[in-house]
């Protein structure tokens, strides 16, 4: 198989999110120009896009939404139940457990880890917060796969160095630094900052303002 | 000035971290060639990338730094200050308004809107949380011209259409919806699950799964 860009898979995303509303709707079929229109996209990328995972849809009905729904779940892993831990338990760490949409989509927080004694113990939503000591034991139980980081950039590394002598192979960062990981485990960070960044780059085009040298 | 694509524009705020870090550690040059190491990326990408905004660097010197630094910074809109809101207090909301790097990069919060009574005339490090009902006359009081926004998916397009009409060109959107605003806005959506998405999507394809047609 080709490989995918990110971009794409992305959109791929956003397809399935559009799809399944449009199934709580009770609609049945799509046509890439709607699909297009509800991400902002043209029909020819929607085409183009969902054509790198074989044949989907025929010519002039559309394609099924019950149908596309499946296969996109399928190319995106989401088939199944995917067990995540939660290293920090601060703010962040707390909007990101109560983040609906992760469990929607197959995404189960089973353990939080903190390093501060007033927040082992916790129960959140009734899942105890562990010391950071018990990480190891904790994540082999448990089968923990991805780990979601929440923790000060000072101590980001260390954790997550943790987290992949564990046998974790997917972290989802919040740190802002760039991780050193093998080959074989994927890292995506969020940074907001980054993407406040791209607000002010914009705005300070649309404004006028040339910048370039 | 060419059109430049956001994942350019991700990996110059990338590198304005990394040279700032730089920076602070005393460091006076870089090469193109460290610089993309420390990104992930190719010394070819990282020539490329900034050869869009003009000519820098000296072949066989490297960058200055604080050069650099100044440049990018004036690229990205960075060299003043923004005045942002925050429209909902809630947990997302709590987190993103104690999130550091917003202001190490000039993005100052300096308003907080909630619906729920019960929030509004708490104290926010000194920010009074405001009645949404005050929306408007609030965000011209302050100049504000960017608004974060972490409401329910029920809620988000009638406060960005209230943000829009009171001046707001810049949206940094937590609710996972797609927001539609006229052509001189600028929305950026930052969607958690999707991230992790991309993470199932990878690692199903590491562990050798097919999911092709």
């Amino acid at each position: 198989m080709k490989k995918v860009s990110e971009p794409t898979i992305g959109r791929l995303s956003l397809y399935l999110r559009l799809l399944l509303d449009l199934s709580d709707a009770g609609v049945s079929t799509v046509s890439s120009e709607d699909l297009a229109t509800r991400s902002g996209t043209t029909a020819a990328q929607v085409r183009k896009d969902l054509s790198l995972f074989g044949t989907f849809g025929k010519r002039g009905l559309g394609y099924s939404v019950n149908e596309l729904v499946t296969r996109l779940r399928s190319i995106l892993g989401l088939e199944r139940r995917w067990s995540v831990a939660l290293v920090g338990a601060g703010r962040i760490g707390a909007a990101l457990f109560g983040y609906e949409n992760f469990r929607r989509q197959g995404f189960y927080i089973e353990a939080v880890f903190d390093s501060d004694p007033a927040k082992v113990g916790q129960s959140w939503s009734g899942l105890v917060v562990e010391s950071d000591d018990r990480m190891e034991a904790v994540l082999s139980e448990r089968s923990i796969e991805i780990a979601v980081v929440a923790v000060p950039v000072r101590a980001a590394q260390a954790v997550v160095d943790r987290l992949v002598a564990s046998g974790v192979r997917g972290i989802l960062n919040f740190a802002p630094t760039q991780l050193e990981v093998p080959e074989d485990v994927v890292v995506k960070t969020v940074d907001m900052a980054l993407e406040m960044e791209g607000l002010s780059y914009a705005l300070t085009r649309l404004n006028g303002a040339s910048g370039a040298a």
